[in-house]
């Protein structure tokens, strides 16, 4: 989740971009080669994961790299060329926790435009309590909502998915939720400890 | 919705990629630097719009631009950092119908892995039947479910999100679809008549 280098030199032929208006009708200044005229453009990128759920209880990794290292976290990550969301969620759930899933609905997507991402969450049924998490992960636990280490989530989207889990496990039925995450008026990090995420359908 | 340029040169500084397996335990072969190591991902993309409807009709966009210039469409493009999935679908919309909307929550979620992008349609509640089209489009018109040119749907996603509106609005109920696309086994142009998508969810 780190962010993404400037566009300096054409990715085509290694000449130094102009940033201007293209001449297509375009309103958005974008990074344009003058030598084989391609347009760089820069788009939001897909973070997939998974609530991965036994019983009362949710799995969540503690964090073995930065951003947020020694941080809790859902299983989650870029999504790849290649792959669908919820692959891309499976996929992240293998590598991040080592958990034996069934992939179930798509749970929460949610808008975090001042990074330019968007996070999807599937709930995923565990399978077994046996983890053998990847490198980027320095240990994978259960936790029911009384333990969750709530003011050590590494991220918000994380935070609010949570939430949302653990509300809709209290009405006994489970919706699809889709939340815009406001610019934070403070630091990213650490998370602020009141959520300024509004749902804007559930 | 057209494909990048491949990545040969690094876009921080000019210089021609290896394309290699990066050092830090990725698995995926990686356009890197050798001189400033800048690793160059490369990530699916969001394509963003609305069912905008209005009683029994929804309304379509006869596309002015290729690909598939003179086939219809409902408004979409790409999603621009900055802003959230509803957000880009409400610009859209604006950009290529002129259409005065009230948006509504997310519809549809449509996977096609075998372009690297993930398309999400909002429903929209039609304020108008004027409409200002921009120079992306020859004419928008409203169509009832016995009008659609299903034959000259420009995309399979719009497609599928069109059956499924019609469907919800049969039984009276609007869910949300997650849809996975299969690479197609023929040529992608023409669609194909028989859908070969799966709901996973709705």
């Amino acid at each position: 989740m780190t962010s993404r280098a400037p566009v300096d030199f054409c990715r085509r032929c290694g000449t130094k971009v102009e940033h201007r208006l293209p001449d297509d009708g375009d309103t958005k200044i974008r990074a344009i080669c003058p030598a084989c005229h391609t347009v760089h453009y820069e788009n939001p990128l897909n973070v997939v994961g998974t609530v991965p759920y036994m019983g009362d209880k949710v799995l969540l990794c503690l964090r073995n790299i930065e951003p947020r290292k020694g941080y809790w976290t859902l299983p989650a990550g870029f999504m790849e060329l290649d792959e669908t969301t919820g692959q891309g969620a499976e996929r992240e759930t293998d590598e991040e926790a080592g958990a034996d899933i069934t992939m179930g609905p798509l749970f929460s997507l949610v808008n975090v435009p001042h990074v330019g991402q968007v996070h999807l969450f599937y709930l995923a049924q565990l399978q077994s309590t046996e983890f053998k998490p990847g490198w980027e992960t320095i240990e994978a636990r259960l936790f029911s909502e009384a333990d969750i280490p709530w003011d050590q989530i590494a991220f918000r989207t994380v935070k609010v998915t949570l939430q949302r889990y653990f509300e809709d496990r209290k009405r006994g039925a489970f919706g699809i939720h889709v939340i815009d995450l406001e610019t934070p008026t403070g630091p990213l990090f650490p998370p602020k400890p009141a959520e300024t995420s509004s749902s804007t359908a559930s």
